[in-house]
């Protein structure tokens, strides 16, 4: 069962998709180069859209959850790429603590945490879960969606080192996001940390993820010799915006209206009839919390108050003041009526799988990825590594490969974001030194 | 479909099972440090033998065929692994020759190239075949087992490279056991060439594997507490025997009883009553030319005609000299009343997969690779590096799990042997500098 495209739209994006197949061997050579040069993530799950004329990133999870809805079959892919991600980062490690989100109502949440342990064990690590829950007196069996059961322990603090009772780990996996800030707990911590906590929410801001894909898709584009817009979306950092308080409105109209000017000359200039439109979204947030849909500058304006309200408070409730507004790429992938987001996870430098998010509420122009969200998971019927050259253009194999590839341009992009951050970090201190 | 055990020998290998489950994240990181340590083979694939009470590489095979009786659910295990060989070896390579055996009328094996190229090119690479073959005109088409068309095209050389009619390869992957010795064509070239051509069998000797296979197999018994015997045969090397001229005769009895008086001394110590053997075999030989078994001494004395001329000559016409006397693992395991013996494939330092060779004519204690032999293979149902903790030792996944450590000593023996070849051919000239 693939995702059918609904649109006539397609031209541009086959032309993608044989370029992709037929420059395989430098792409992938590409590839290798640039992971060698960067720290790859350790993982990291990427947000697709596929209008049929353009393929692009929409998003990028640094602390993905998810991995419960992958096919199965190929979970032997999810532990050799933790076998390998583990020989770089912290080959001396036997005992892995697993920090998690905190929000264990969520059985499909904990049945991705028991997933990840068990990849993680299959890689060879002793492996126990190390919960942030502030009012966890002690381990505590919760239930999966999946029926099995998972011990969460309290996460303790000795000195420079976190541990468990009886288990004192050689590194810390966070699968955590950290929108509400680095807890305690975890800085200053003398085991390897992965990802570093500077990729986390209280730090981390999606423009700079979407400027550092901005130079790798031009890089990429200019390799294969096509537009880099056909992989990447316009976009634009807004600051300084409060929604509840109705302050920075004009500079987001102004912005909202930049970006579109952008996109209408790009649908001008490829013959594309669709209306343009933008996705305005917290710069620091995730979990689909404020998100919202333009497609003029009148939708920013005069926003009501429950639109407002929505907008202005995300995740552990942080206020939204920096937003980001990008181009808006249509879905125009469909199951049975029903819009589908492909998404694709990546462990070390290896594509390991993916899944469609299935919605049948929402449409091809809105976000699938919102609070309370009910999507129905598609997990990919093949690998993403395994094109089939004989075929067709849309083939799924095909089709999957070259989500892979866009993939790794936004699992590159990240790398190149964090080493920014880590280098800003440390700025002020090689001031101080040279002063 | 897994093979029984027909044995009720199984006390030892279910302590070893248990105690590699237990063990695991010691000994995956024990792997972890090894393999950073020593270059791992570009693949390898290694015949094991399981007695129930003793679980023991027989051969371990640098130039793997039967790539085409893995399961296929499983190539995308071999692409992420090529993937991460590739990134080793050479990463700037995007064009690859593929250069196989001459025996273009085992369909089986032809099946094993077009899997192979199929491998390589799903990691990235563009790779073509380039044949030895003497009479190969220009390129011709062949036809696997499988159905699948294969282009077979002459290699040329041009100066310090080896090419094909416009394609000039940046690497070449030989899979080609090169007992005939090194081609002329192949020597001294700029491109990098996997695995190195020392590698082949007129420099290989099994004895210089196994004596390395010894020391992994001591250190591992070691690290995780058992007798070493339990996964290493015991084995001494013969030179000097020529069965043709009846030369050696002494020397070669001599080393049978050795060796037989060695196991015999094991079997009393963990009170296993089958009866003791060993398998003769060239020292430089693969395909299970040259190969014979021994109960006594008497096995090997006063051979008739037939029987010394069976071990006289093996592939390419070569005449043997030296032979392995090694210890003889009883095959307990049955598909169906038939022999099955497993056989592991790793490509860099993962376990990409597995068979049985599944042998209705053989004995529990023959050599299951044989010239002619007619086996039907049975591919492992599942990966090898997903046991199943919770599970008993013998269930499948955990039987496999066992089987990809054991196969894994085997590669890093390999690593060491070869390095250690490498050192000994660079020796004469470094005694030259010194001199």
């Amino acid at each position: 069962m693939v995702p059918h495209l609904t649109t006539s739209l397609t031209g541009p994006l086959q032309d993608l998709e044989r370029v992709v197949l037929d420059r395989r061997p430098q792409i992938e050579r590409w590839f290798r180069a640039r992971f060698a040069e960067h720290e790859v993530p350790f993982y990291s799950s990427v947000d697709l859209r596929n209008s049929g004329f353009k393929l692009a990133p929409v998003d990028t999870n640094l602390f993905p959850g998810g991995f419960n809805n992958l096919n199965p079959d190929f979970l032997p892919l999810c532990v050799h790429a933790a076998m390998s991600a583990i020989q770089k980062l912290c080959p001396d490690a036997q005992r892995f603590v697993l920090v998690p989100e905190n929000h264990t109502r969520n059985l499909f949440y904990l049945q991705n945490v028991a997933t990840l342990k068990r990849i993680l064990e299959s890689a060879g690590l002793a492996v126990r879960i190390g919960s942030l829950l502030p009012d966890l007196a002690g381990p505590t069996t919760v239930e999966t969606a999946g029926g099995e059961r998972l011990l969460l322990e309290p996460l303790r603090r000795h000195g420079n080192r976190v541990g468990l009772e009886g288990f004192d780990p050689c590194a810390v996996i966070v699968n955590n996001d950290l929108s509400g800030g680095v807890p305690a707990i975890l800085r200053g911590l003398e085991q390897t940390v992965v990802p570093p906590l500077i990729a986390g929410w209280s730090t981390r801001r999606k423009s700079q993820h979407f400027a550092a894909y901005e130079r790798v898709a031009e890089d990429f584009a200019e390799l294969v010799g096509i537009d880099p817009w056909f992989v990447n979306p316009a976009f634009s950092q807004c600051r300084g915006v409060d929604f509840a308080q109705k302050a920075g409105e004009d500079y987001l109209a102004a912005t909202v209206e930049q970006v579109l000017a952008e996109v209408r000359e790009k649908y001008a200039e490829h013959g594309i009839t669709e209306p343009p439109f933008v996705i305005v979204k917290a710069d620091a947030g995730t979990y689909g919390m404020g998100i919202m849909t333009a497609k003029s500058v009148d939708d920013v304006r005069n926003l009501n108050r429950k639109a407002r309200n929505k907008m202005a408070v995300i995740k552990e409730g942080q206020t939204v003041s920096e937003v980001i507004v990008q181009e808006g790429v249509y879905t125009f992938e469909d199951v049975d009526g029903a819009v589908a987001e492909p998404v694709i996870y990546m462990i070390d430098q290896f594509v390991v799988g993916g899944f469609y998010r299935v919605h049948n509420a929402r449409g091809k122009d809105e976000n699938l990825n919102s609070p309370g969200m009910e999507f129905r998971p598609l997990a990919f019927e093949t690998d993403c590594q395994s094109p089939d050259c004989a075929g067709q253009p849309g083939d799924p194999p095909n089709r999957f490969y070259t989500y892979g590839v866009v993939a790794r341009l936004a699992n590159l992009a990240a790398a190149l974001e964090i080493e920014e951050m880590v280098a800003r970090a440390e700025e002020p201190e090689a001031l101080a030194e040279s002063a």
